[in-house]
């Protein structure tokens, strides 16, 4: 069961950053907690006058969980850690019960043959999660035992302190004695247009982002309690490390996996969930389909550090054989338990699809291509109903409130194409969308919205609008968009285009689109790709909405850019193997990393030393550049012809 | 010199596109005129009711040049057809000349001992373009030659002509008897924000592009001669296929090449510029350094079906062995004619680094990032005097407008970094572009300038708005900008967000990105990734202004991806060799790519597939969606389960 280490050219899940360790800083309310960072080791800076100066370690959000620690040995077949089991325990409102029981039909074994083969000790052997089976959690004070309520009652939960801790990164004001942190240069940074919770509207001021100079665990609770941010964690997914989606924080993204009848295997989705995180991947979502769903979900959930979130319907489908029309409210309900017994952290469900929507997307370029819209869309021409995820939405609200599952509402009418973008069918869908997140918060469940899809650039803008009206400030949660229809095999660059756009509109969370979507299933390499596209689309945006830190690394990075500190420059990126394979393919010497020099231009021609001679001749004045210039420049100019260093230097 | 037909496992430079075929469209006012274009055969649509439905070609923009044209036998030792030599002499201005003689300094070789072995008959057979040397041609009826001059006299060239035809695509009205097209459903298209001369201003209303539905002749003379748009185009350079940059057109991108004395050879740059034309760089530039300069500009030139750009400076510098105190103005104006006489057909000139402007980025993150700029900065520390480029800039455009080289006025002073993003330096620059801007307009010479670099997202916009407003409107052409530091090995991904946008605000040229940059020169693999990634950019950013036709490849590969014809998928697409791939990694077998079904969901599971059936269902009720909903779908419904076909077909 452990997933191949080596595969597809790329480096080992568990291989640590180079130059980097995990750090924890401690919390202040919740003096037990220990929130996780990876800490990136810098070489010294070689003054032009000679000095020694010392670059700080920087501090990045990680989201490898225990995996990224070089100090845990854990293993898949073990699971993680229960971070969050005392946290929930001490809340005093959860009971343990002994749970609905594993069913043949929940891996997909329907007939009597089917059965007896999913009995089979060889069977369980290779496909049950062996590790410690606990009992399942529920609510049992007669309340909702979700972050929203607690948020609503005043109450931080030790999830908002760590989440505070994490959003502030380097800014925050907590104590930690053993990493003292001074700030400096670096921490210079543009004003963006949602730059403070006093500030000025930004550019963008139908956007209203409000981001404080520090992120606190108050800011965190009220932001809950508005429905503007929801913490998905699943009082039975004990193994997460909180983390939030909302459009006044950082900009998270999501990376889908997930088996289907055609291809890949449980081990592949246990190491592509693990390999995501590595990367940067804040959620994951398991799409699989075909057999094993339940035992694949058990594996991926016991041992992922960040939110799970599922399409309920998909297993729900495979429980009726496939037959969308024989789908109903008692199988699904009957998913929703197992699945929230498991400790799925969000569920997306279409209950948006009204059957007065469906015949809209007839004459529609590509139809309905959400698979969850489309299941929904046959069941209700099929009985001509409405769809009985709307008629039951209370009670699905109730299951989800007993667990803290979180909404995910699907767009099941998204558009497909170009051709589809902001039709009357998509827009249709968004407003039940806004009715269904009110009904949710009135019983204490935690929402946010599913948007598109495909859209043009200069459409975007009035998808994030009526979201946020029509949805009453839930976090938006976009699918690309997509902005052109003609790069089949870079559409993690068409869409990445139209992510970075709504981060900054305030879109809360980005779904990762892969080189193969529309072709295939994505492997490793297609995995990593994705989630690096869209880790830099969500920075991006972070920078443009201008979040209090953001553009640390970007300064460190360009410091040791300018510095010719290579190693550096490699290890403060997104990917350092690359980076540092793409500068060995040219010069491979290890000279060549300490060099002052690069391949574009070669030993002779360095724009970068030049600004350096720039600076040292202001320097060397003694005067600030203007004075200097003031000072009349051209008696010395011999001078700098004598004594300045020679920019080119001599291969 | 023939280059590797086969490496870094890519496809032969010259292999045709799957079901591709070069066409042409024959000029109007120009009888002579063919304007190539690629015609994209795709395969008939099974409707749902048995019928057979053929699909139009679709045709595309073709940047290729001869090379792309399956009955061109041409090679690279002879270069390529004269295409525009009889136009060019038919206007009776231009007379050939002895020129300038190529002296051994400008293939930097210095030295007796070097020039010694410059001159070896051996070196020269393996350096020396090999072709047909023509006499270089200039000006001679005391006016200027450039395609501005001609458009202020009311004159339609054979240029102009070609290029309405280009850029109209199956738009164009012109009679087009054995391929003629009728316009069809793939035709819709949503309004931009430019959409028409007549049109409501859009969302970005400070960017007023002005687009009308027909691209003509006469637009485009206008265009040029209101200084909005350049056509880049020596008279030195016959064998180039007319082009527009400007932003009431197409967006067009750049690539760049280039030796430098680290790395790379001439066949590999020749290769190179092949190769990024095959896969749709509007522009190449050459930006060698280093040996063989002079040679190499020769090689590329002669084969080059599209304008190829430089900056002098840095053969300049060469030819003072890298002292850039030791330019003077004269080794470089002899460097601007050796080029203009080869046929460049437009210089970057960094005239705008003024003396005040250099000490401002003594305190900046990344100094001076431009090697022009940096050069130049040198140069006016150390003579204490304003650039020689500023002083000399009516001469620069006097022997400019004798070849019609076009002005690329360069951003020496550019941001190297988010830090240093729209600072002083930055825009006291742009400032003075604007006002070289209006003097090379009166010397009747064509204008475009240089923009950023690194940028965020939501300082993009300013750069584009005080380009228009300080360069009265000229072309806009930038690098990236790239929008976040922290990626190195993705840029062409952190920048082609970035450059989608500002493409959208009205940028007319978006200087490509590769996987390298930073970090070492490009190969084919990068090339190909950096030109693929721009396109992508640049027809987003055609989407979002409204160009005419722009969405029709879009719908036509959306259609195909809808009714599950794979292979149309794939070569309508930007790269159809790595979409298939992609496809063939999980389901290899021939049958797949007729499969209504893909490796993503698997056969049961086929969200289009029920897509077709909701479509089907209105069908077989002669109703339209929305009679059928009114006249009571319950009691069809019954009938649609009996008669329906099945959704989840067997695998």
């Amino acid at each position: 069961m452990i997933a191949p280490e080596e595969s597809q050219g790329q480096p080992t899940t568990t291989a640590p950053f180079p130059n980097s360790k995990r750090v924890y800083v401690e919390g202040v309310i919740h003096k037990d907690m220990r929130v996780p960072m990876r800490e990136i080791r810098l070489s010294d800076t070689k003054a032009m006058n000679g000095r020694i100066e010392p670059n700080e370690p920087v501090r990045v959000y990680d989201t490898s969980g225990p995996w990224g620690d070089e100090n845990f040995d854990g293993n898949v077949e073990e699971g993680l850690p229960a971070l969050r089991r005392k946290w929930i325990m001490d809340r005093g409102d959860v009971e343990e019960y002994d749970g609905r029981p594993v069913e043949p039909m929940d891996n997909g074994y329907l007939s009597g043959k089917h059965a007896e083969y999913a009995s089979t000790a060889e069977r369980n052997r290779l496909i049950e999660f062996p590790g410690l089976q606990r009992k399942p959690l529920r609510a049992s004070a007669g309340h909702p035992v979700t972050q929203l309520w607690y948020a609503r009652q005043g109450i931080i939960t030790p999830e908002m302190e760590f989440i505070s801790i994490r959003e502030n990164m380097r800014r925050a004001k907590i104590t930690d004695q053993a990493n003292d942190i001074v700030r400096n240069d670096l921490d210079k940074q543009h004003a963006g247009t949602a730059q403070n919770a006093t500030g000025q509207p930004g550019i963008f001021s139908r956007f209203p982002q409000r981001i404080p100079e520090e992120i606190t665990a108050e800011f965190i609770r009220s932001e809950v309690a508005a429905g503007r941010a929801i913490i998905p964690a699943n009082i039975n997914h004990p193994e997460l490390e909180p983390m939030i989606i909302g459009r006044n924080f950082l900009v998270k993204i999501n990376a889908n996996i997930g088996n289907s009848a055609v291809a890949s295997s449980i081990d592949e989705e246990v190491e592509k969930m693990r390999w995501a995180t590595k990367w940067g991947a804040d959620n994951v979502m398991d799409l699989s389909t075909g057999k094993n769903i339940h035992a694949t979900r058990e594996w991926i959930l016991r041992n992922s550090p960040v939110p799970i979130g599922t399409v309920p319907i998909y297993q729900a489908l495979e429980k009726v054989n496939g037959k969308a029309e024989d789908l109903t409210w008692e199988i699904f309900r009957d998913t929703l338990i197992e699945q929230a017994e498991q400790g799925v952290d969000y569920f997306t469900i279409h209950a948006g699809v009204l059957l007065r929507f469906v015949p809209m997307t007839a004459s529609r370029m590509t139809g309905i291509v959400s698979r969850g819209g489309s299941i929904m869309a046959k069941w209700c021409l099929a009985h001509h109903q409405e769809s009985f995820l709307y008629t039951h939405w209370d009670d699905i609200c109730e299951i989800m409130a007993k667990y803290d599952v979180s909404f995910s509402i699907g767009d099941g009418l998204r558009p497909g194409s170009i051709a589809d973008a902001n039709d009357e069918a998509q827009f249709g869908e968004l407003k039940v969308q806004g009715e269904l997140t009110k009904r949710a918060w009135s019983h204490g469940v935690q929402v946010m919205n599913e948007g598109p899809g495909h859209v043009p650039m200069h459409m975007i803008e009035e998808n994030m609008a009526k979201q946020l009206e029509w949805c009453h400030g839930a976090p938006f949660y976009t699918l690309g968009p997509l902005t052109t229809d003609i790069a089949p095999g870079y559409d993690h660059i068409t869409s990445g285009i139209g992510a970075a756009m709504i981060g900054w509109y305030g879109c809360a969370m980005l779904c990762y689109v892969t080189p193969k979507e529309h072709l295939g299933l994505p492997n490793r390499k297609d995995v990593k790709e994705g989630v690096i596209t869209y880790k830099i689309a969500a920075h991006a945006a972070d920078l443009a909405k201008g979040h209090p830190g953001a553009q640390y690394r970007d300064n460190a990075l360009s410091k040791a850019r300018f510095e010719f500190r290579w190693e550096d420059q490699f290890n403060l990126g997104l990917d350092p193997e690359t980076s540092r394979d793409y500068h060995d393919e040219t010069l491979p010497q290890d000279g060549a990393k300490t060099a002052h020099f690069c391949s574009m231009c070669g030993p002779h021609f360095c724009s970068m030393k030049i600004s350096e001679d720039v600076r040292r001749y202001a320097a060397e004045q003694g005067l600030s550049e203007e004075e200097a210039l003031e000072k009349g420049m051209e008696e010395k100019s011999q001078e700098f012809l004598e004594k300045g260093a020679e920019v080119y230097q001599k291969a």
